[in-house]
């Protein structure tokens, strides 16, 4: 059986371009014990995929010549393994390709939800990134001031959109007045600035009247700077991303660190979602309940085709997303 | 009455010079309603003195033509409040000069102890900002590995001595071979490798093949950057200050801040010793404990006479002191 996949054909220095990307037809990989076959459905597109180009992190790094690697959701078509049967639905580390071979026990079974993209937002990596970040990280208070740079991403709007459901004011960040209406008209941030325009630290103070509790940043370099201008005493800053340093050679870092670290006694952790697997069933809980009470909107960016991912995640880079990015492969076999 | 005292003549804008101050003979101040008049007896001489002078800071900016401020340990020498008699021993905010007036209630009174330079050294600023530091904010296991920067200084020298005595490896980070020597022979550390040899990095991972899981910065800058690298998964920063930034204009921030926070999942925190005032008690015991089965050595660095406190400070940002810097203004009442 012929598919197609996608390999890195090398690896970025700087800016990530198609051409590192090369897509192929090859045989369909076969099942050994314990394995099971699975057919892609949706794959999800996110910064993090960069920064497993730059080399090893919390995941093996990805290099030239490897299958490009992502999160997916599959369905089995076939098994060597008691613990799956086809047309069970999974989710788990998969590759840029209609087909996959993976031990079953690396995979987890997903519930049959009518939407399975849901699985990838709000209720997935998006969903619980924001969740944990925000409440295990940056331990917010009812009162407290937020700002979420990348607000219009995937992460960064629903971190908006959970801080005023525990009571917080909530600004944004993002690129182009288009964007910036958006988060505060369809997610409903207090407030949404521009970081293309001039005088971001204005428009930050501005937008914050009294000052900032929580940054939870997206994007590391100087957004990332001039929000700590801004901090509070005791503030506490939840990294969550350095967009955008991923492109760049050579990052500058923010200068007024570690000084303001110290002087306003501020917390700069990082994390990453599963070190709060714990707390999962809490945070499902929480995204369900606020989902149904509607004070969370659920907005996804799919593309069509395994042959845009590329673009897709190029696209992500610049920042053209509007909601949680995936690429759909196959479709729902529940529909 | 005339006293000495020592003005602060303009603002630095770099590097500290014995030229930003001046000496000046003065009217010693009267004492109003609620008041003391105090004699100094010691000051504490800090790398904080001179992040006073770039602004406000957790406390009011210190100004040209402004008395420069500082810890002192002062006599009452007049009392017109009844919280305080002549002859009583006390702490608080001061100013460089002989003599001083301040209320009552802003001062705390001090156990006549044999030697009052141990309520500065150990028993003071530094023995607390190490203890609530590595404790409180770096939160230490036996068997862990913590890298120390300006380990020679007053605050590096007892973080070292408490991480050993809590079972874990300490490696000290000094300027010069005579100091590293020192670190390692008289305070104890495990290693000590020196930031003006070539080779830093190098040298951190060579001392800590275990990786560091606490790193105590005192330094901020270049020296900052390159522990990072060194840092563990879920590693702790300890932002105790950035003297390395104050004698500079334009700093130039780590490079690889926020990208190895969020891959690393770091936790890098600010504190000032006033921040866990709630645990003075259990560090002033945990302390005593320990000088008193000899695992941490008192070591004071003692200038003599209220002239000598512009060079005292200047020295001390250029790293010239070995263990708790203080002036000694007039001597103890009690000897």
């Amino acid at each position: 059986m012929k598919m197609q996949q996608i390999v890195v054909r090398s690896l970025p220095e700087a800016e990530l371009r198609p051409d590192h990307f090369e897509a192929q037809e090859v045989e369909a990989p076969s099942t050994g014990d314990g394995e099971v076959l699975l057919r892609t459905i949706l794959m999800s597109i996110d910064a993090a995929n960069r920064s497993w180009m730059q080399g090893a992190t919390y995941r093996e790094a990805v290099k030239a010549g490897d299958v490009m690697a992502t999160y997916a959701i599959s369905e089995v078509v076939e098994s060597k393994s008691p613990r799956l049967s086809p047309g069970d639905i999974v989710g788990g580390e998969g590759v840029w390709a209609e087909y996959d071979v993976r031990a079953a026990h690396k995979l987890q079974k997903l519930p049959a939800v009518p939407e399975l993209s849901n699985l990838i937002s709000v209720y997935g990596i998006a969903g619980k990134t924001a969740f944990h970040g925000l409440v295990g990280v940056g331990q917010p208070m009812a009162g407290e001031t937020i700002l979420v740079s990348a607000a219009a991403g995937s992460v960064g709007g629903y971190v908006g959109q959970i801080g005023k459901a525990l009571g917080c004011r909530v600004v944004g960040i993002a690129g182009g007045p288009e964007k910036c209406k958006w988060v505060v008209d369809e997610l409903g941030f207090d407030a949404c600035v521009d970081y293309r325009e001039a005088g971001l630290g204005k428009a930050i103070r501005a937008a914050c009247p009294d000052g900032v509790d929580i940054y939870f940043d997206n994007v590391g370099g100087a957004v990332l700077e001039t929000a700590l201008f801004a901090m509070n005493e005791r503030g506490r800053v939840v990294c969550c991303g350095a967009i955008s340093q991923y492109d760049s050679g050579a990052p500058s870092g923010p200068r007024n660190l570690p000084g303001l670290v110290v002087v306003k006694r501020l917390r700069m952790e990082g994390f990453i979602v599963m070190d709060f697997a714990r707390d999962d069933a809490k945070a499902t809980r929480a995204l369900q309940h606020w989902v149904q009470s509607g004070q969370i909107k659920v907005f996804e960016d799919i593309v069509e085709g395994l042959e845009n991912a590329p673009h897709a995640l190029i696209g992500l880079l610049a920042g053209d997303n509007k909601g949680k990015r995936m690429v759909r492969v196959a479709a729902d076999p529940g529909k």
